[in-house]
């Protein structure tokens, strides 16, 4: 995995699943997307996100919340945030996330039929 | 993953992501359901279900799409099938499926802020 692109955000990225004739390609990006909601974790990250209603949620709260160490943590904002699904603000000695606007109903869009 | 039950398909199953406090339990059943969905072979396996528009396809089909082993397809469409994604009639020789009747509208639903 580590020779691979990183790849487009949510937003940019991905034909629809019912694209006819959908390509290798298109089948991969579409993987990657529902890749980075696979898993309890970054389930319960997002969760936290929706939960705090657009405010911005420190990743100690992560931390803390997952009950995990902090590069696991960071590994699973890693994967929502290549995947586009959310964003992040650096802001003094920690970084702050929310949902990317809009990312949550693009992958709802890729499901339609 | 062998000492797991059968999970509740997609029509019956999950809190939704934006659910204030999911619990474990609801984060575990959202990571299968994604998961689900999260591989190239089924996402291929979906897309040729619905270009059929309700039709349904022919697990010889199948395997000729993907290039890929009877029991590697057969594996695929049983973690489809284990979500309540897919259906699965068997006819003569040959298994038939088809998309189950707003599952992906449910998974979509799933996402929902």
């Amino acid at each position: 995995m580590s020779a691979m692109p990183t790849p487009l955000p949510v937003i940019q990225c991905c034909a629809p699943l019912g694209t006819p004739h959908l390509s290798d390609d298109e089948a991969d990006e579409l993987e990657r997307v529902f890749k980075a909601l696979a898993d309890r974790h970054r389930v319960k990250i997002l969760n936290r996100l929706l939960a705090a209603g657009g405010e911005a949620v420190c990743v100690c709260d992560f931390e803390d919340m997952l009950g995990l160490k902090q590069s696991t943590t960071s590994y699973h904002l890693k994967q929502l945030l290549e995947a586009g699904i959310i964003d992040r603000e650096p802001s003094g000695k920690f970084a702050y996330y929310t949902v990317a606007p809009g990312a949550l109903q693009r992958v709802g869009e890729l499901l339609r039929p």
